[in-house]
């Protein structure tokens, strides 16, 4: 017998999740091993700044401030890019790739923004792109929906998956407490970035929903090509009526197919789910995913969807598949250009394809009429109303006026918003916001 | 260009699942074709009875009664078996594994009763062992465990794996429904077999949670070597008094790991969850299963977890594995020998090692000093009392004693119920259920 095979594994990036990935590579070094019949080593880190101290020991000679060194080191076949960003992370991915190398990823704002290229520079240079980490943290969604529900087509895939606007929702929810509030004290205690707008304007979602939509129907849709509404609106009223309603609140990415029509339609948006659906029941930091398939029914996924372990593990479960891919061949469904299906030429739907009931939270003049002025601008889009809330004034003359619609669509909904703010009586930006009526 | 490789596919048993299996992979065939690079054929299926009459029709042709034919014939690199039962079916896996070929099995009983068997015999002969659709139907579960988590180990993992269970106990709690009358009905519904014991004395869940603790730990542990107690002798009562405590129930599998100890426990009973937790809020057929590992922290899936459609989801999600292990290589992942974890020689925990707090129901005599002879017993023991409930008689004479216990283990329970048989105010068996007060 000769010695346990070695692959060397360069990581580019030695942040949060860097630091992760090498210390759990480290601790369950033997454990992996026995399973993957190989041996995974770090050989090379590339970090921004040599000098800086670390918490994490590693060995000096390791370290180089030069990614593209690594994406190129014939001695390295698999790259692990954990940068982040657009730019470099995707010099050190393309020049990796072009090189034959197994790319692992966890970024999924590069696959938004470039993923046709990725994919593309992957099939002509036989390299391969790892991107479990990518969508969900430790959640092994992207193996479920590649391999594990290989035999279904997915009619509605939806969840949260940004951890930050759930700790935030989840806390106005519980305690009442206003968004600003809640952002601030987020913020003191790591669960907010300092600049907060990617996380709770929903364009970290939209990424996330984007890899989605593509590993399920095989169509890229950039985020300006999708409904991408945040948090930052909601009020602790806003929940408060939802809770009368029966309903919560959740931002979420939602991935509708009609196969009927070949539409395909991807938004994301703080949605009313009611009180029983499970995904309305997951709280706090962490992540869930509802999967619907044509044959197993629906599924449901849930787990700590960012922060430095959770990442580590799928991170790592993409080091082992590379691994594997390299040691024994090359699976159908570990190759890039082959692991979405055919998107079948499916088309973005129509705004007035796009269906659901709505909740429209309108803040308006105290007096009489202004119910029949509102009510008849909606009857004019077809827009039926399904219940009336009218709650006290917050400010002397205006009152809040919160209405449910019955099923209607975007496009009506947009010319009933455009309509109702050119009445005199409606006194701010009216809060529009989707209710999911989910059966599970 | 030459055309699309072909394999073909061997099926042995056509009840529902083989049915659903038949019928999903055609109407399915360009999308799984075009994701896979392969062609799956269907070329022979093994019947009891060629003549009898079907809903699903197939080619005469391709019938056969003898299984072991298919097993055998050098034309059908992979055979699937959905037969059921360990006598045939292992007959039918072993052949099969012999002669090199990939085996597709949904058989739990098989495997608990016969893995060491069957991955030794595939790892002797080259031949590859594949059973997602043996544990949790269409969740895939098994691959999650072992590839998407592989970065982890296993403290805890416990989840509902049998749906005909689920759904007698949900209505129970939402019916306030006696046990018997709910179990007449699911078997008129077809939600239950003519003879339930498989499924409500707890050995079907017993099965899947032996697949489970293979996966996670590398250990084998036969049903017998568990405790598994079932659901028959739960009342309405029970779940009035949980639900008065804050407490769902449901039937579990535990599988708990002291890494310290290097101890392993697998059991199989109906357990009290507080009504927050979420596979406690999972209903009727559904399955769950809640994952805790080292790394990633705890995950959850739940999806149905039988029927035609669930289970021919995961066994076609094999059968497309299998082709790309025949078609580009033989990833470890893949590999019979590989696919579990190292057991480190780890134990079965002795039952003072099993630990949780307990609920115990007693009919007792309804006169004074009962409640004291009761509590000494306990206290002999040294099981302490957490809190007590005592219900109106069901008949003259009789009380109901329901009693909570803080953290005690199944040794000093087991002495506890011994000497309480023998008091004679203690007029029927007790009924203990251990509480699983899981933070997720």
């Amino acid at each position: 017998m000769t010695g346990t095979e070695v692959f060397n594994i360069g990581l580019c990036g030695f942040g949060t999740v860097g630091q992760g990935v090498w210390q759990h590579l480290a601790a369950h070094r033997a454990g992996l091993e026995a399973r993957l019949g190989v041996r995974l080593a770090v050989t090379r880190v590339a970090v921004r700044d040599r000098r800086k101290a670390r918490d994490v020991a590693i060995p000096a000679r390791l370290l180089t401030e030069d990614p593209l060194s690594i994406a190129t080191d014939p001695a390295i076949p698999i790259v692990c890019e954990l940068i982040g960003g657009t730019t470099l992370a995707r010099e050190v991915t393309l020049a990796a790739l072009r090189a034959g190398k197994v790319v692992v990823s966890a970024n999924k704002a590069l696959i938004c923004d470039h993923g046709p290229e990725i994919i593309r520079t992957a099939a002509r240079h036989g390299g391969h792109f790892f991107f479990e980490a990518s969508v969900a943290g430790g959640i092994p969604i992207i193996k479920a929906l590649r391999e594990g529900l290989v035999a279904n087509r997915f009619p509605r895939i939806y969840g949260i998956l940004n951890g930050t606007c759930n700790y935030i929702l989840t806390r106005m929810q519980e305690e009442n407490a206003p968004y600003a509030q809640v952002l601030a004290e987020a913020k003191r205690l790591g669960y907010a970035e300092a600049d907060e707008s990617l996380d709770v304007d929903g364009w970290d979602t939209a990424h996330k929903a984007s890899v989605l939509a593509w590993l399920a129907h095989g169509a890229w849709v950039r985020s300006d090509q999708m409904i991408v509404e945040g948090i930052s609106r909601l009020t602790p009223e806003d929940f408060r009526n939802a809770a009368l309603l029966g309903y919560g609140i959740k931002l979420l990415a939602v991935i509708t197919r009609d196969f009927a029509r070949n539409e395909l339609c991807v938004r994301v948006h703080p949605t009313l789910l009611p009180r029983g659906n499970v995904v309305a029941n997951v709280h706090g930091v962490f992540n869930a995913v509802s999967v619907t398939g044509d044959v197993v029914g629906t599924t449901f996924y849930s787990g700590r969807g960012a922060g430095r372990d959770a990442t580590a593990s799928a991170v790592i479960a993409d080091l082992a598949d590379a691994a594997s891919l390299l040691k024994y061949g090359k699976g159908a469904h570990l190759l890039g250009e082959v692991t979405a299906p055919p998107s079948s030429g499916c088309r973005l739907a129509p705004a007035e394809h796009i269906r659901s009931r709505y909740y429209l939270r309108l803040a308006v003049a105290d007096r009489p009429g202004v119910l029949a002025r509102i009510a008849s601008v909606m009857a004019r889009h077809h827009v039926s109303i399904a219940s009336v809330i009218q709650n006290p004034a917050t400010e002397p003359g205006l009152a809040s006026l919160v209405l449910t619609t019955h099923e209607s669509n975007e496009r009506a909904t947009a010319a009933t918003l455009r309509d109702l703010r050119r009445l005199a009586v409606v006194r701010a930006e009216p809060v529009l916001l989707r209710l999911g009526d989910f059966d599970s």
